[in-house]
């Protein structure tokens, strides 16, 4: 991650917590935040009492903050430590660094890199990659490097670690995979893991697999989705981020579905890599906990 | 049915039409209806090229019409028969005559009564049948004769036997299942071929068979749904007619979820409901054309 | 209110609290009630920076709290006062006494009671008041008392006098308007203020005042909506709770706008009610705060 | 418009009709296409029982049909003439020619490009024009010529002669304002009268004329809308094609309803373009009438 500064003046950091529920987590925590002169500027907390989980994202002022930044992920362990939480904290000032996987459809990078050109998604984008030439032009015009790595059925380990190489001397943090047309193998979810980000064009769990939208089609629904989803290693079955839907109708074949589908795929996973990179999901048992932004 | 007098004045007569597209039909038909002094007040078709199939719904005033409402049926059948089209007819002065089945919860029912009562759905109730008790009192308060039909494993066909007996007795065409928590036999389906409408407390395909919203929560969706179909052998897979969505967060539990969903289910039955009874609906392989309103 | 048990258990105690941002608020609310042995179950906050205001609600467990509930709201009100907040407290066995206003439609009415009857609306109703006659059935059906209270324009001021003394005597702290179509006077919302919940068939702020439904017809309108709101001093203007819509086309007349609005404004208006009875709405210049569930 | 040829093999021809309604309109127009050995295959029509209007939408191939090409219009025009019916032809291989205008934000003008290149949308598109430079780029990008042309108070009606000009000179016949940040005057509105489409960043009528999500964010409302209309004399008055709405909550500031409106804003306008460019959309008095696709 390049370290720069943020628009809207002093650094803030986000914490994100999650465990087994207890009493006095909000307190605690709340007080050691108050007790070290930090204003709190966002709270959210969800708790789960079928799973007796406790969820929070919380957000303060490094402004005047008393506990040093280059000491912070230390002092804040020892109060989660204390009440058997995970954590991970989240400073305003460093942006995910995203790397884009893409095959032949355009939609969903156009989207992506419009916005993040627009500087509504706060992310640094160090390269595309993708198995076909086709988005290569795309790339270029935004000045973002592009790989160009082909894959075959022989050559996907091969083809991953060359992927994960330059992943890795990116210092990437998220993958997006922006229609990328290929199935993961286990290790590249594994080296990624809760950290790649799939657009599925139809509403999950319907239509798992491959062509959704001729499988609408056949089945006649009179409306399509799009969900987007965490990568895990059963195929489209990773926690779910967001989806959304839109009507359709007998009139509709399936090139028309393909189409009315591609205006909620882009959307709908431009808002959930949004969410990730704003370090508003939690994910716990194959479920997503999003905080409000 | 019974006859009775539409509101909207002059009788009017609906064709439903299907059959392999051709050249001709629209001319051929729209003609003979000219040539007999009707005036047409609706026209919509669709040609589906991967079929090759042609659907029309097409209603004209019987006011002046020169060929008697009694040979109506005979005469069009012969243009129809030319055409190798399928075709039914259906007079605005004859509603259709529709039975509800519910188990305990009343919520579609009370929705259905509602609107029929308000005169928002044009059709004659002349039973509800339930296999429990719990919904004699909304039926009571409608003045609608209420059959209590319990039923078992052992004792279905039996039951079903005695629910087809009141059907034919009270000359229903059309079946509502409101929310009837029991599968019904291939013979009451073939009793009832393409006229038994049922509401699916899901988005289908997804989460087919029992328990939805378990399955709904343990997957974590953002969004739920209802369907309601015409109810065919195979369990939760006959043609769509109508289905509608809503929002939901991590903060829903299977209660919650359930609260929502009822919301959208009585409206997506209410609508599958009038789009059938006013004559909108074509099936052909397991999918539906809804012509607009 | 009436006092009654609360399905889920010991009472909880839910906190709404709002004013001037300022450090510490969530630090020192949460540490008194871990400080007294309050379990938190639910914790939301909005910081408005526009408005420099804070909002929170905060809901926690009374069982085993080490402060009594009759000095609660004592001993809390000197923690907000400290920080220069307002607060309400709202225990969970005492639901919200709810009057229903209606004229002649019933389909909101009709919604509100079913949902009260299974248990979805946490309420008493201790009366319907309409000035028509013509849903008086339905609250007997109900089992609530209903009274009729004709009103012309000489006779508004007389009239409101009467409904506010049933009202006063019936200890109704919530009133909602179900399509009642009357405007209240000055003196009528002074009395319950930000208590009075309309339902105006429009999504506001088009269409305000009579004949939405026209209005729209004559626009051409694409969408349509109707809006849940406070009800102030002006016509239609008052803080909005919720607002949903649904597509129309050409093809609807003013008489198929109004049925497919009546869908979506029960709808609307019982969401309402839940979020207001729920204690979930905070209002501050005009505008809601309205947290999840 | 320049002659291309359409990928779906032989060209058809589609007419749109209106007028005031009369008996036999259907039947004439489809017998006389069916005499002369036309196959129909598309038509809707909508009668508006108001107005006593009849709109027609009619599609049929060229294909051995036995009226020539360059005969069609006359001879169409005898047979509507005898019907009192006004009407247009429109050819299968002759694209709409679209010129964009735009100012500074280049989200619509992005995704009316991308739809262009990948065929959704089929239309020419000769001549990007913008009172800023801020968008030559990406029409650069695209290689369609783009024309500078600042505007001020002052010189708005010297600006609109040179941009009439380059419209003449290109042959345009639609005009789409994507996000275009000025006012035409009377004159330029009726030199393309129904021919100019406009994206207005609310939903009309609500929040008519600037800083609609200033106005939004005022009011409190809980859902923002996009709306597409044609442009008229009087601001945002025009009749509307479609419209598509997005929820929004407390959280959301002016910023934040800008992107979530800029989301539906480019989807809207897209599909308003699509629809009049595939000759869907009729106009009577000031509202319109979309056919399906």
């Amino acid at each position: 991650m390049s370290e720069i500064e943020f628009p809207n003046g002093a650094p803030k950091v986000t914490a994100l917590i999650q465990g087994k529920d207890t009493k006095g987590i909000i307190a605690t925590i709340t007080n050691w935040i108050f007790d070290h002169s930090g204003n709190i500027v966002y709270l959210d907390q969800h708790t789960d009492p079928v799973e007796d989980m406790f969820f929070m994202r919380i957000r303060w002022d490094m402004d005047g903050f008393e506990v040093p930044r280059e000491n912070l992920d230390e002092e804040f362990s020892k109060v989660c430590w204390r009440l058997g939480m995970a954590h991970r904290l989240f400073f305003s000032d460093r942006k995910k660094t995203v790397a884009i996987m893409v095959s032949k459809q355009g939609h969903c990078l156009l989207d992506l890199l419009y916005r993040w050109r627009s500087q509504q998604l706060a992310v640094e984008i160090p390269c595309i990659i993708s198995n076909h030439e086709d988005l290569q032009d795309m790339a270029g015009y935004y000045n973002i490097p592009f790989h160009h790595l082909p894959v075959t059925k022989e050559t996907k380990r091969e083809q991953e670690d060359q992927v994960l190489e330059i992943l890795k001397k990116k210092n990437v943090d998220t993958v997006v995979l922006a229609r990328y047309m290929q199935i993961l193998t286990p290790k590249f979810v594994a080296a990624y893991r809760n950290s790649i980000i799939n657009i599925h064009h139809s509403f999950l769990p319907a239509f798992i697999g491959a062509d959704p939208y001729l499988q609408a089609f056949k089945r006649g629904v009179k409306i399509i989705g799009a969900t987007s989803h965490y990568v895990t290693e059963e195929l489209d079955q990773g926690p779910i981020i967001y989806q959304d839907v839109v009507s359709v109708t007998h009139r509709d074949n399936v090139q028309t579905l393909k189409r009315k589908g591609e205006d909620i795929e882009k959307v709908v996973l431009a808002r959930a890599v949004a969410m990730h990179t704003e370090n508003r999901v939690l994910i716990h048992n194959g479920k997503t906990v999003v905080f409000g932004g």
